[in-house]
């Protein structure tokens, strides 16, 4: 999945852009649940860490639609950090009125229910939509997922009044060419908005606040962790 | 006005990017209240179709703080067209938990709350604060003007919390860097993201959702205008 | 239209009130999405400022469901200044706890949506939906028209949990009495209200406020457009 | 007080209005918390009773800021029901973009604050004040009462952003032409528009809506109350 | 009803908990409209003083899934009071990600959707489903009232997005289990959690804050009624 | 702080109830910011999985203000899990109307409101102060703490109409009886609702829903992590 991300935010990126993809040596197979978000975010924080000291980063994305850990690491760094469930959702707004998110596992429905509210965006979000299948399923058999995929936009399409459809999931890049072609509305992943928004971030020399909430922590003993 | 809008458009455009200002022959000489707003729209949407008629526009930006006509520019259009309050919005959110929108007179802060309201960004918007200087004011006497827009500011950050501010008139472009180096928080102005999203969704390929919306107008008579 | 909606105004009208109902000389023939609304509002304006000069009336009434310009008209005038949706929506809530709105095209449902929110009435809007007919194609073929506007709001009653139907269009005011004759729930078109509430604010001596928001405009150049 | 209100409602009601004004056989002397909320409610549904079955009344207002027992009336007769607090607010969102409402002890802020968030009130009113002041104390001095209103409204106008005054409480319609000269802002008492909009729905033929949760409550025992 | 609540919070209750069941003297057979919720509360009212002054009660729960007259009671005694509405959301929000209510007929929804947004509850009550049997019909006719609860139940589960399920109504204690088994979520009545919430509080030495709101009613005289 | 949280988690536990405070051996000193949140998690997930593998706890209590990793720690369990934030917040709702929260560092407000914002209490917090000191501080000079937290609660009480006060942080449960005496308001530490809240769930036999979002998670690798 890492390399398929690599791609498509390759394919995305300006020239002048490097596009680093790493999977962390800390984490999960596939995020689905809370403690998959959870025990996701030691290991994409040291990521960044490493990023800032030894390859002097721009900016970080953080390539899960839950976006686990984006506070977090807002705080450990000055540099942009985007979510692909954030960027997706401003880029949604820009070009649509009411979009829906198709994702995964129905119990992963309330991680991304959390993401809509909190970023103020109930308003626009039809419905979110689960195709019953693991991230693992989507990656065994593409054709079935693809067809679930697009079983699920058309009927947030056509009962939800949904007028975008995006893509719950990071492992779901590959299907955006085919699902835009079939469903006649913009088709997002995540993957992509927030490549381009990072661009503009950095071409803007915009770094993260460091008044007050998301200033760099204080010193203090990580027991358990290295590399923070 | 219209020319350092265009200059800090170019400033953050790419090199491949052509930056056009153009100030429509109908409107108001400064929009600061809900009449200004409505009798800027219907020049906004002529140069709209002549971007698209004649121009061969990507994309478009509408300059003033209160998004006016955003709607229905994006229904004459399926090239996206950015507002520069939901693209400096959507930029504060990204680098910055809470931001407050620093403006002109008192009785534009309805006209701001309003659009904060509709793009659902109310929970991170920390204040709206007023200069109480008209728009010309500003131009007469920047000094002036400049000193006020930092008193506003700095209360925003020191007693609302606010962790970046938005300055909220497309006639404050040339305050942002002096702002920004007296502050210690970002300062935003909404041109510069404008553009920059702009260039990330041409990128993108991601055009305006036609399905029900925003889609075209119906095919009716328009009594007293052309060009539409 | 115009007409079916001054014979309904005079209809509900006290005797000693007087009714003009202009339709501006720039505008659409039908209101049905964002361009139609901001092309109506310079030509609603300018009768407004017509009838303060001119005509000395004490109220004014914008007849079209999506309030266009509301806000703009009360600071022009001291006078009331009531639009239809508003009207009906207030009216709504203090006979029956929930309503749900009915409309013209799927398209249109938006402009209402918003306005319902700008309103803080979406906690008792059940449903807004629309007929899918045009507000020509109800000119053209009332009867068809009435069957549709009969079906949703059965439904709308039915499956929404509406205990009252708002007619969201200004061309329905024939409509009222026979539908609410077939549903069982009260059936209110916003022109009726809005006269009433007219009547009643200005038995109050009630004048909009010119405190700051809704205060005349400041004084400058409107290019482009005359009788302002 | 039932006198002053009495007089209040029949100063603005139409020459073709005739107006009751009833104190219930049970009750309290004056209604600054719940517990006189409550204790307040079988009374007024009780005059509302005799008034369907006795006096052929048109339409019933409850005169005290909190609207105690509006649903419940709601359900007892098929008239309309307006409650002062409901009026008031309906009728200063049509002339104010804002309001505050200036009330009597600081105890009694919640019963309001509850008021105004059930009807969706709460993003137009910029806040709730007290006086400090019992409704008893009002009617014992007067002066020092008008002092206590003026004082509070003029800091809602100043610091909370008030374009509009409601006074809070049934008691202080003899205050509103008083205040009205001092503040520049419109003053609204609930009387006066619970009067007019409860005219506004007679003529208009409107009723409760029976269809479901405000019909006539089903047929069981009432122990301990006479007269419903 | 009053005996098997009795013995469903005996059930739970801690063995040096006494539990006292009353009926108060003065209201309804059965609570199922806002009529029946405003009659019952004098009555409810008497039953807390006279525990206060006869029984030295620790605490007090009030029986009906509307919480009728909560608010009132916490201002007539410093002892904790518990709605079970409010005490059944509460432990719902523990054990599950979002409930459904199953109630009554389908006139008292509104009571139940006013409980859940004063609650603050909203965003986790997925929806509010009607039996269509009232209090007297579930008492009539168990079996025919527990296989609605159940049809009723499982649509919430499969349709709404339930994950646990509240009983609407105080006369539901005895079908708890009976649902529990079949239903394969938790299923919660409103007494089992308000009494162990009771115990709770009291343990902790909880008592209602008497700094403002509500503290107990300031003296005047109630006309109408004894025991207050 | 574990001994201390022990030590009143002992003191308010009902006799037949055993307590055991574990400190997880991964983790930070102390929790003040996203990063601290996020790195707890793994360590609080690891004790949860030991507590019911080894010890057949009955329930858990995540004891920090932030609630951290509360969703995912009741996929891992059935058994109840609780936060000391969302008792804390319960028990005040049934206590008094408004409340307030005091805290450590200004930065870390934002996790509190995070955690107000997303259990629907926003309607309830009149605000959240911080006293600008670190928890550490508070352990090193808990006379300079508790002054700095009465001051606070005092502003809370007096300013922001807070008649309640909720200590935001774990390390405070000492203080909670000095300042109860101090403020003449409810304090309340969340240690103690969250024992007494805990114990009651566990008599009333109810268990985390199963059925869906909450489940365990699927099996999967986790790389780095033992003990889950």
């Amino acid at each position: 999945m890492t390399e398929s991300i690599e791609m498509c935010a390759r394919k995305y990126a300006r020239k002048d852009t490097q596009v680093y993809a790493v999977s962390p040596d800390m984490g999960v197979d596939s995020i689905e649940c809370y403690v998959d978000e959870y025990l996701s975010v030691p290991g994409v924080l040291k990521e960044i860490v490493k990023g800032d000291r030894e390859e002097n980063a721009d900016a970080y994305i953080i390539s899960c639609f839950g976006d686990p850990g984006l506070q977090a690491a807002r705080e450990i760094t000055d540099k942009p950090v985007l979510g692909i469930a954030e960027s997706a959702i401003a880029a949604a707004k820009m070009i649509a009125p009411y979009f829906s998110i198709v994702s995964v596992l129905d119990r992963s429905r309330k991680v991304t229910e959390d993401v809509v509210f909190n970023y103020g965006a109930t308003q626009f979000c039809r419905s979110i939509r689960s195709t019953g299948l693991s991230v693992l399923e989507f990656g065994e058999n593409p054709k079935k997922g693809l067809e679930a995929l697009e079983r699920e936009s058309i009927q947030a399409v056509r009962e939800d009044g949904a007028e975008c459809i995006l893509l719950g999931c990071a492992g779901f890049v590959d299907f955006v060419e085919r699902l835009k072609s079939r469903l006649g509305v913009p088709v997002l992943d995540g993957v992509m908005p927030a490549v381009k928004f990072a661009e503009a971030l950095v071409d803007m020399g915009l770094k993260t606040s460091k008044v007050n909430t998301w200033k760099y922590p204080e010193a203090k003993e990580y027991v358990g962790y290295t590399g923070l």
